[in-house]
This record gives C-alpha cells, structure tokens and sequence, in this order.
C-alpha cells in the first residue's frame, strides 16, 4: 500500500457505511420527487443557491486545471497542494503528456500519482509514458478494473497530495473497475465515465450492466451534496462542469426509473468505440505496451 | 447608456489613470526580468503561491461556467449572481445557443447583457439570435469595434449582474475593438483574443497591429495581479485557464521584447481564417443576417 493512500480503519469504515446508507436511503427518498420528466416546469435550481465558480479560493483551495483532449473528448485533471508543490493527476491521455509535462513542470509541482478512474476503451492513457519520464510517479487504478498498477484502489481509499485528498468511491457499471474520486471537503468529484453531464457512460461492452451503473450513481455520487461539482471523464458538446443537484435533476438518463434507465441503456446502438482493440489491451499494462 | 452599464466618474478616471500608469511602470520593470528565454532554468512560479481552484466559492462569488465550441474552438462564458439570478454571457457562438438557452433556462438564469469581447473573423455571434429568443437580452461591443449593438463600450464601463460586475479594458491590438472583461475583484479576466494561454491573437487582418497588442497586453493585462484567472477566447490544445503570473513568465511571444514580437508576429504566414467573410460582416450586425 502506498504511503499517498489511507485506508480507513474497520471503525471508521463501519461508520462511513453507516452514514452512507442513511445519506442512500435521503438520496433515493429525495430522488423520486426528480422522476420522470423532471426538466419540464420546473423553478430555478436549488442546487446553484450556494454559489460556486471557477476562480481562486482564497482559503486553502488546491490548485486545479481542467485540460482537454481533444480527439477522443477526454477531459484530464491536475491538482496540486499550492504549499507542497504536491499534485496527482486524473486520466492523462498519451497523446497530451507533453503539454501536461511543461504545465507541471512550468508549475513548479511534483506529480506523485497518476490515477484512471477506469480501464478507458476510447484513448490510450498517458501514465505508462509518464511514469518512464518523471522518477517517482506511481499510477493508480480500481483494483477491479483487471489493470496492472502500482496502487489498486479500494472503496474508501484516499489518495493524499500535500494537506489535500480525494477519496475513491467505486462505481461499477459502465465497468467493473470504475471509481468516482471525491475532494475531502465534497465541492469536487470526478466521476469518470459513471456519471457524464446530462449524460452517463455507456454499459453495452466491458462487464458494462445499466442497473450496476443506476445502482452506483444513485448511491455514490447522487449522496454528495447538491452543490459538488461534477467533473466527468469526458463530454462531446462542450460543457466542463455540472454539479449534483443538477444532474439529479436535469439528466435525461438517470432522473428515470432504473426500468426506463435500463431500456434506454440497451437500445443506444452505438457503434464500437474506434480504438478499443489498440486501447484496453494498452490500458490494462499502464499504456506502456504502445510506447 | 444602459443601466447594467456604468461609466466611472471624470475624478475616479483620473484615479484609476494614476494607478494605472504606476501598474504599468511597476510591470514593465517587473516584466524585464522575464526576459527572454524565461521557461528555461527556473523555480516555481510565484504566481500560483495564492491557492485557486475552479470549485464552488463560499464567500459570494458569482456562478461561472465555462463552455466550448469545438469546431471553432470558441470560449464562451456564462456569469450568474446566485441571488438575483441576474447573468451575462461572453462570446457566444451561433451553433451552440440551444445548448447554452437550455442550461440558462434550467438554471432559472436571467440573461441581461451578451457581450463579444470584439468582432470575431472565425465564427458567427451568437447573439443576434440569442435576441431574438430572450426579450430584453441586451448586446454590447467595444465602440471602436465598428459593430452595431445595444451597448457601446469604453474603457473603464462596467457591466454588473447582480451584486457582481466586470470592467472594460480596452485591449486593441488583435482588432482595434477587442476588450478584456475583467472581474470586480480582479480574480478573473476574460482576454478575448488579445492574450491567449501561451499565446495571443494574429495581426495581420482586422486593423491588427502588432505594436498595439504587445502594449495593451503589457499595460491592459500584465498589470492585473499573478493570480487573476486567464480566461481566452480560444484555445486550440485544451487548455482551459491561465494566470496573468504565468503568462508574464511562460508566454513565448509577449516575453520577448516589443521588437522581438513585432517580428514574431509579422512571420506567422498563418492562412486565413475559413470563415473570415461570412463571420465578419455578420458579427458587425450582431449575427443576425445569417438567421
């Protein structure tokens, strides 16, 4: 186990589960007021009643840069300690690794760990090629995704950079190995493929099942509070942040009855992810295989 | 004049004309350190030292959105007070207002003032249309821009929502029209096309000039604090957002010397923009000949 990562002890698990089931059962109890058709005739978002931006927090916030991908739609996470210098990275793509390098380099930050929310089908990941160029970088993945890496995650499991962490959540569904990474304070979680703004990821290839995937946005992401931001893995229409209470509300997929959700998951049709032969099997050894 | 906008008084002018040039002459010295060649041999950047981060502000900030157009590779940004539901929008583009009509309408938002940050060659206002959907949405446009608009801008306006605002700089250089947009409290500056992450716009059409630009980037944007948020009107790698501190450091171009630039700026031999003629008659009548 590494030193980045904390594991909670049984007590605290048992006090997490607790605390998790009751904010289940609130979740789901405030979720059938969403259902169906929530968009229309509706009054304005409680979820935006706090107010929240993307500028700088003058009261210990980490540094945070969004980047994008722009073939394959992915969008990659930075964050850094502003004290320690220390900073982990979210799904780099291997096509991006120069631009994200000078960026941590420009910034003066020490990347200690570069984590996949899951085994991407869609885009070789970035943290094989990494990880040869900056000594001391580890990857990090769902110990359920069947990946290799040097950390497999757990639920609970806190991955820490300097004063600040993110907590994983495992969110099967669009595979078996995705997780949700959750900022300490809850204003930030990054959802991976799990849950997209408007949107979710797809369930119609690796181990994907839609009840499994209703089953872990309802529970683990739909329990943050309304105003956490939601940072997905991808989006194709231009759009970088959404938050809970939003997509509790506004999205067209899972404001559905897991019946309608399933259905709806089962007819998509969509055709096979271009790069999935070359990318899974590259994404299960860290990407390095392709470099 | 509109009510959203307000002109300072001829004696705050004076004031702010007074800091202004003592800025300017603070950041051009400051600036000469950074001089040329300044990515290579250097420490942390002092510019991220104040922590920033695009999560929820807790203190009053206003709701902040950032969304893209990626044919175009367009910026355009949505700003709400979280109270009166009072926003304005930047640099919307015409393929993709009934993605951002749909978001303001489910965020309950009132859209007063959509303002380009000047005439843009490479796509289509999406203004004008925007008018047409949303009774008493106002446009706004530099004066010197030669478009025709609800609001007419100057140096020193400024347009509030809410209990929040942002002021006008003027910034020609790129066009003699162009604006940068830039918070009450100086935490965010939207650049238009005159400073870019690591870049900033051409100058060979559209009264551009590159003498202009290089002063309105070094008095106009370079004199705001490290920490300000750099908001572009573009950006064509998938970067989302800078610092005023690291484009000081880490801009290739308006690091260099005035003569350096000058020269960087007149061999770029860049192709014209594919949609220079219909963008930039249609933008001088707020987009909306071609709806």
């Amino acid at each position: 186990m590494s030193s980045m990562i904390r594991r909670g002890t049984p007590v605290r698990r048992a006090l997490a589960l607790t605390r998790l089931l009751r904010a289940n059962t609130e979740g789901l109890a405030e979720d059938r007021r969403f259902r169906p058709g929530a968009a229309a005739d509706i009054g304005p978002l409680r979820a935006t009643s706090r107010p929240y931006c993307s500028r700088m927090s003058l009261t210990g916030g980490p540094l945070f840069r969004q980047l994008f991908e722009l073939e394959s739609n992915t969008y990659t996470y930075l964050l850094a300690d502003t004290e320690t210098k220390e900073a982990i990275i979210i799904d780099p793509v291997l096509e991006t690794i120069d631009r994200d390098l000078t960026l941590i380099h420009e910034l003066g930050l020490n990347l200690k760990v570069a984590v996949n929310t899951h085994c991407h089908a869609d885009h070789i990941t970035g943290t094989g090629l990494m990880k040869k160029r900056l000594v001391g970088l580890r990857s990090a993945i769902s110990k359920f995704s069947g990946a290799s890496a040097d950390i497999l995650l757990s639920e609970g499991d806190k991955i820490s950079f300097g004063k600040h962490y993110l907590t994983v959540r495992e969110t099967p569904g669009h595979t078996d190995g995705c997780v949700a990474l959750v900022s300490g304070d809850q204003s930030m979680a990054f959802t991976g493929d799990a849950l997209l703004i408007r949107g979710c990821g797809r369930t119609d290839f690796q181990q994907g099942c839609p009840e499994k995937l209703y089953k872990s946005v309802h529970q683990k992401i739909f329990t943050l509070p309304d105003q956490c931001l939601v940072y997905p893995a991808h989006d194709y229409l231009g759009q970088s942040v959404s938050t809970v209470g939003e997509e509790r509300k506004f999205n067209p997929r899972l404001t559905k009855s897991l019946e309608e959700f399933v259905k709806i998951m089962n007819n998509l049709n969509l055709p096979k992810p271009k790069k999935i032969d070359t990318s899974v099997p590259a994404n299960l050894v860290c990407g390095v295989h392709t470099v």
